[in-house]
């Protein structure tokens, strides 16, 4: 299978016109999601319907977006989607998929989903209004009724389809004799068999409230907490992904990483005006440190060099930190001597468990059940604190410094304990 | 192509009646390398012809050595290796490889080789003592002499051959009629094919003198170079292959890594006695420290384990000696200031890169021409003669420091620029 055809003939009225196909979700249009994801389940060819007035700007997008394409114009998308879905006829010869353009799907959906056969249908519907959903009532595993007004079902329609093209003989039975044809009319024609792919993500949508909501569930499932600490998870997440939702659409992670390299920056400056301050600072800084990586994933644009990037700039800023606070409380000989190994366990902690993904080329938070405390969410929620009681004198930057510094190079030798244990 | 039939029934008298096969070069028995060569070529099947006298110790190394093995016993070894080979007769009924128990081959060599056909013969044989070598006298691409004294001759039999079972007929014919039978006079009957494979690592190792030479080969072909930096390649690398030499049949990669470490460790310890002794001992324990990477290449015990240690045990030598020679000479804060970019600099030299490995799963040297100086050996070395002239006064370590934190900054952020102006 190597077909899809998507309908975006559509015209969003209750979207004030706007071409719901190319509608941002999660820093992606809804028309590149659906091909991307499709692609990556081993699709080749796309054939687009559209109408008049969005020919050109989806022509524009796929032409940007080094796809396999081929436009079909429908001159007349007030004759419904079943009209829409018929013109593709002549130009597919073997199985194929179906699927609405202003519809948006998951991963995991897309990966069931491709792998049933006719209408995908969902028994619990989690994420759309059930009112504004066309229903299916199923018999002997075909559709008996496809309707939105149905009070008899058991599942809704989720817009995506499984199809041989057979079912073009039955859409033209119903084009020669009737003006206005939609889709459900043709699966209810054809009896249709019917595939569950029962309660993952895809919504479809209709409204700007919709298109909110599913720009919030994107985000959120961007983010796996794999490699967090208690910090992250507990409070920074929380912030972040709300933070995240908003920018998604506008900044690129890379942004998202200097952004926040340049705040921790600021926050290390900020300990030459007012320590408790830069605390601050630096732990909103800490908050923001997520953005980059929640964009990257809910827009599909991870990149290796983001993470890269993202790894050496957070050293520089730890380092920075450390080095000036530590310089601002003129520290002795001793108080150095602990200093230095507060930044060298800092550097550890990331040092140990990234090199052991340059020699196993896997993670190690994955791999390892690692529940030792130190990690940086942490760290700098510990030095946020400290910084705020500065003012009770020089001795809360030094506990500040030995607590580090034991807590971190404890927490790497505990690395280097449990992975030795597994590999010698 | 599945079987390989070693032949091991030799008497290596000149060997003061050792057996052969099981002597270590690199690290490793012999048989233990060409087992592991072809396997890593596909084979899986090894008939081993053995003696009476060798028999039970080569039979508990393949036993050892999970191997997919069948041994067969030569009672008569004094018969001849023509007639050790037609013992096998009855167990081979494919296209097969036959090698001889006491030669030991490159990893390119068997590559070649086991793509050839009939007799792998050298024109350029570049390791062996020609006079102990068979001869070969080629004619239309088929072995017309095969014979250690011959005079015209254009290469040498390299005791490795792609065999068909047809060859057991003319070596039955042979052992009916003589007493003794050598496997050159079978190929010298079979008119067999010859194939060309020149000028690649392989001997036949005959005496004391033979082993040690094909040792140092082994050890010193070890070596690539990627990723050394101006001192390894011109001053360490020529020590430590020699140690490593001598030490590859004795210690493991991992006993390496630890004693380098340890005489790192003691280095820092010795800044308290002696910082020009303390730098000298540095330099040692650099030296040293290619040493595990070179067995573990030789013995072909490289293990992600033992890299991942050596890279985290290193940080912490780097660390230790520029914390105590910090510390011992009383740094004031901002002194303590400049330690500390140094410090950093040190650690993100490597951070920089490993974690490179760790988003891109290649290697950043293999990668990047980046011939910017800083790397480990170099500010070793560097550290090692600022601390030779320590007795000048404090001014020679601040000015060591300065120098560090320089370089390895400035490195750093040349690593961030070649990196990002690639990927951005």
């Amino acid at each position: 299978m190597k077909t899809a055809l998507i309908l975006c003939a559509g015209y969003g009225r209750r979207m004030g016109g706007k071409i719901k196909p190319l509608m941002k979700v999660g820093g992606r249009e809804i028309l590149y999601r659906t091909i991307k994801l499709l692609k990556d389940n081993g699709l080749e060819r796309f054939l687009v319907v559209v109408n008049e007035k969005n020919f050109k700007p989806i022509e524009d997008f796929l032409k940007s977006n080094e796809v396999d394409y081929e436009i079909i114009l429908n001159p007349h998308p007030e004759k419904g989607n079943g009209y829409s879905f018929y013109l593709a006829k002549e130009k597919i010869k073997e199985k194929f998929v179906l699927v609405m353009g202003d519809h948006i799907y998951g991963e995991d959906f897309i990966k069931s989903a491709i792998n049933g056969e006719g209408l995908i249908c969902d028994r619990n519907p989690r994420f759309v209004n059930l009112s504004e959903a066309t229903k299916v009532f199923v018999e002997d595993g075909r559709a008996k009724r496809v309707d939105k007004k149905l009070d008899n079902f058991c599942c809704v329609d989720t817009g995506f389809f499984v199809l041989t093209p057979d079912i073009f003989k039955v859409a033209e039975e119903i084009v020669r004799r009737k003006e206005v044809v939609s889709l459900s009319e043709i699966m209810e024609k054809a009896n249709i068999k019917v595939t569950f792919v029962d309660g993952l993500f895809w919504m479809d949508i209709d409204t700007e409230e919709e298109l909110k909501k599913a720009n919030r569930i994107v985000v959120r499932s961007s983010y796996k907490g794999i490699g967090d600490g208690f910090i992250a998870r507990n409070l920074n997440r929380k912030i972040s992904l709300r933070i995240s939702e908003i920018l998604v659409n506008h900044i690129t992670p890379n942004q998202a990483t200097l952004i926040s390299f340049f705040i921790g920056m600021l926050s290390s400056l900020l300990n030459f005006i007012s320590i408790p301050l830069a605390g601050i600072v630096y732990q909103i800084s800490s908050i923001l440190d997520g953005i980059d990586g929640e964009i990257a994933r809910a827009s599909l644009r991870t990149s290796k060099f983001g993470g890269w990037l993202d790894s050496v700039l957070d050293r520089y800023v730890d380092f920075s930190f450390l080095l000036t606070l530590s310089f601002l409380s003129n520290l002795n000989n001793f108080e150095w001597f602990i200093a230095s190994l507060a930044i060298f366990g800092s550097f550890m902690v990331s040092y140990t468990t990234e090199r052991y993904r340059g020699a196993f080329f896997r993670d190690f938070y994955k791999e390892f059940n690692f529940k030792f405390p130190g990690k940086r969410d942490e760290r700098i929620f510990l030095i946020f604190i400290f910084c705020l009681f500065s003012f009770l004198g020089k001795f809360v930057i030094i506990s500040l410094l030995i607590l580090i510094a034991l807590i971190t190079n404890l927490r790497v030798l505990a690395t280097i304990l449990v992975v030795s244990r597994r590999y010698l």
